[in-house]
């Protein structure tokens, strides 16, 4: 896929993180169980609360029985331009884990620990020339009812995995977009101390 | 720091992913700010909703006058460790964003983003050879107080931060404890369609 040159990083940061973006062309290719195993194998690495890798990862590959219905849980403006993609994921979480001690509790980090997992995820796509697009726009309810998903477990994202594409194919309105996002200085972000110490507290 | 040969990972799947583990024996090194700015530079490309970038990291460094502090809201088991770290930092996320149309509305995904953000910043650290220890065990109530957070603003997790020290350093209860740990087969964590076709759903 193409990169982010004209992002501003430290010269320390990690290459793939920055080249790393979301993208909406997609080619239509196909893409092998074998293929999508591969970034779910990286997935797997995250670190989760008492390792309870709570995140589970429901996929549908275009042409499939099931690529129909992933697809129309999205809002359909994601759904204009992620029909084009090889593959559509709902990350879902299992919301209890066992304790140290055996009990069944709820994980206060299940949220977060899937993410840090569909980061994973994410960066394997983009090092093995896949591009992956986030989207939280998608009708959770028709989402949490068609995966058919019983108590205890959570749809926190959809995500679009295919080949990058060209820009030409997408609707006209979304051309323009295509280019990877900036992000806020750093200071906006990190700072030592308590939150009266960052640019927030300063400014309230 | 000492890498983790020993899991079995998919040959495709990036090495630092399979590399990075969370130790607990720290060496009690020093760490600059510009070594700390040089992690948090790398978690803010995480992707967020409509780039939203919703994580928050306040940190103390250990000899700073915020680190005993930052250091009593950990639970006494996490405490007896992470004495030794570089740094410690809170992940917070604000929870609510602009909408596209301008709204303030509830972000659906700042626990997962923040998540992905925190992901960067352990995988930077293990690149640059400093290691990080995720934690959901603190005081969540003490953390927000201490922290002085605002309504609005949530703590997920806390992270220590270091150069991996010698085993014979940590608490004797902990020596054994101090290799990286395994996960699930993927058949467990992934599949095409839909929760019943899952392995829980067949067992269900």
């Amino acid at each position: 896929m193409t990169l982010a040159p004209e992002r501003k990083a430290l010269p320390t940061t990690q290459k793939l993180f920055v080249d790393r973006w979301s993208p909406r062309a997609f080619s239509s290719a196909e893409i092998s169980v074998e293929e999508v195993e591969s970034l779910f194998d990286a997935a797997r690495w995250a670190p989760s609360a008492y390792n309870s890798q709570p995140w589970r990862f429901m996929y549908a590959r275009r042409g499939t029985a099931v690529w129909e219905k992933f697809l129309s849980w999205l809002v359909p403006f994601n759904q204009s331009w992620a029909s084009q993609a090889s593959v559509l994921v709902y990350v879902v979480s299992e919301t209890h884990m066992l304790s140290p001690s055996g009990e069944k509790v709820i994980s206060s980090t299940h949220a977060y620990d899937c993410g840090a997992a569909a980061m994973l995820l994410q960066l394997q796509a983009t090092a093995t020339g896949w591009a992956a697009h986030s989207m939280s726009g998608f009708d959770n309810e028709a989402a949490v009812k068609g995966l058919a998903l019983p108590e205890g477990y959570a749809v926190h994202c959809a995500i679009a995995i295919g080949r990058q594409g060209n820009v030409q194919n997408l609707p006209e309105g979304l051309q323009a977009r295509e280019k990877p996002s900036d992000r806020s200085p750093l200071s906006v972000l990190a700072w030592e101390g308590v939150f009266s110490d960052g640019p927030s507290g300063a400014a309230g």
